[in-house]
């Protein structure tokens, strides 16, 4: 299923530019409508394409400018119509408050292909927490 | 594909067994070799069943006494040799220290058949990050 996995791939770069250019529009047009979202932030999940686009909102607005996303150690498995990926992302950019940030977070991303179209259902976002501390754990190097 | 959605829960279930007895080699063996794995817990990854089941060993060893694992809002997306699903957990149990404790927990799952057998590829668990804390975010109600 090479050429799914390469669908898959592109539609992945896809998903980053829009995100880097904080074009809200041509992200969520990447999501199905009944798209399930597990993020970094609260709450436990988002479900449906409006909860989506103002968290998408909310995390463009934390940015002066844009966000680079940087990815590693991507794997995709992709079939006829059902298809998963997972990769570490180190998002990074200026805040609003001036300070420039780096973060690790994990990232995994099912996929239906609908009417020939292959369409974000599911998505997870996280960042390890400490279990001494309850924080949020950052790794030593990038 | 309602037969592979049947088999991914059916195999679904048996990992909520596994872990409610705390039964390590019952619960490795549904894991693929390869397995890349996003825990609630540092470091950012546990890759292949060594680190995969030291993990595992690890979290049965915080609990004294089975593990009550109760699943809601599951989904399945099961194609013909991929599949992935995601779901809430409510991890419950009495902790070593005498404290009876409940936390729920975002789940999502990679899956692909080999040789006709479903095998876990992916797995990805963490709770939401209070962004004014950055301490480990937990629902209001269960």
């Amino acid at each position: 299923m090479m050429s799914e996995e390469s669908a898959i791939s592109a539609l992945l770069e896809m998903r980053a530019d829009a995100c880097r250019v904080k074009d809200v529009d041509r992200l969520i047009a990447l999501y199905a409508p009944d798209v399930v979202y597990y993020d970094v932030v609260p709450p436990m999940r988002f479900a449906g394409l409006d909860e989506a686009r103002r968290n998408f909102v909310r995390w463009f607005g934390e940015y002066d400018g844009p966000i680079a996303l940087e990815t590693r150690e991507l794997v995709v498995a992709a079939g006829v119509d059902v298809a998963f990926a997972h990769m570490l992302h180190l998002d990074s950019g200026k805040r609003r408050n001036g300070l420039q940030t780096s973060i690790w977070v994990r990232s995994s991303l099912g996929f239906r292909r609908v009417g020939g179209r292959w369409l974000i259902t599911h998505e997870h976002v996280s960042v390890p927490i400490d279990p001494r501390t309850l924080q949020a754990w950052l790794p030593p190097e990038g």
